[in-house]
């Protein structure tokens, strides 16, 4: 059986990174997103299994313990974690899966999943970064000049993905980040070899 | 600076090649076709150099003995041959090139180009091959037959090439032939890697 593609998607905050998957999820709705755990308690209308795993604070420490995130983090008292199981039960059960993570987390990926397919996105240049963080919140300066400084670092991960997206048009850069997922459903390792045999190469009542 | 990217394109006859190279064409008018040389004589208005290389058979069977070809056949009493130096030429000076290849010439560009993109064209079904091989001419049964054998040997190569693709649809392959082309612009290995230094990594006044 064929097994599912791995898509995951890294960016600085500011690219616009959140609009391309959703707009990714209008476009090809079979590709799931990934489902993480977290600590955090379900808010009106989510749904466990669906939004998040919601678990206890004692289950994920010991999650972690056994090494069974692929990445997480605390967040104000929070945790969130993409758990490796879920993916891989994912991906093995031929679903392809996108998987929105951060640059740290992308490291993982490629040593756990070395066929997953890496998208970097980039915001256009470092002026328009500016000042769409800028744009968004009401920080002092030195407060932005701090994301920035995060942005870079992040930015200079990108040699380690697959593709690089630069997202100086929205429209564009979607058109970019389909044709991604389309191509790599036509590599030939991905394609269904048994359909090409059945049609090709079967001997019919012709001998051919 | 940037290297050409090298497109191989393969198909069996009658597996709708022409149609969908001549389509990318209007839709990426910078990608050059690859130029032949020939030893047949140039008609109303063909360009050398443009259509064709037109040079002397004694010419031509100096370029196979010197091995200059990637691929060369007989044709009617002409030749015609993909040279090895124009295509490297091509790449070498950042044009993206579009090569129409047979299935046996796939194989020694992979040799010689490494980095080459090889997309494989597979018609719907063995049926519909063979009501398109008939559709078109008026051969015998027999001629008809040995011409699907002979399909059937060049699908056998599919193997080799990075992307398949199922022309069932015209408009669904041409959109699957243009995001292997796009999607491939994008590996990060490709992208320009001084524009991103140059934007994100360059101190600026602010000590970003």
């Amino acid at each position: 059986m064929r097994k599912g593609v791995l898509f995951v998607i890294s960016a600085p905050s500011g690219a616009g990174k959140t609009t391309l998957c959703q707009k990714l999820s209008e476009l090809f709705p079979e590709i799931k997103h990934s489902v993480s755990y977290t600590t955090r308690k379900p808010r009106e209308g989510e749904v466990d299994g669906v939004h998040y795993f919601f678990v206890e604070k004692q289950n994920f420490l010991g999650m972690i313990e056994k090494g069974e995130f692929l990445e997480w983090a605390e967040v104000h008292g929070n945790y969130y974690g993409t758990s490796r199981e879920f993916v891989s039960s994912m991906v093995s059960s031929g679903t392809d899966l996108l998987l929105d993570i951060d640059v740290q987390g992308g490291r993982e990926i490629r040593k756990y999943f070395p066929d997953s397919v890496l998208i970097f996105i980039l915001p256009p240049s470092k002026e328009i970064l500016r000042q769409r963080l800028e744009g968004r919140m009401s920080d002092a300066a030195e407060v932005i000049e701090r994301r920035l400084k995060i942005a870079s670092d992040e930015i200079s991960g990108y040699k380690n993905y697959n593709y690089v997206i630069v997202n100086d048009s929205l429209e564009k850069a979607f058109d970019e980040f389909a044709s991604i997922i389309t191509a790599e459903r036509l590599k030939t390792e991905r394609v269904d070899s048994s359909w090409i045999k059945e049609q090709f190469f079967k001997e019919d009542k012709n001998g051919y």
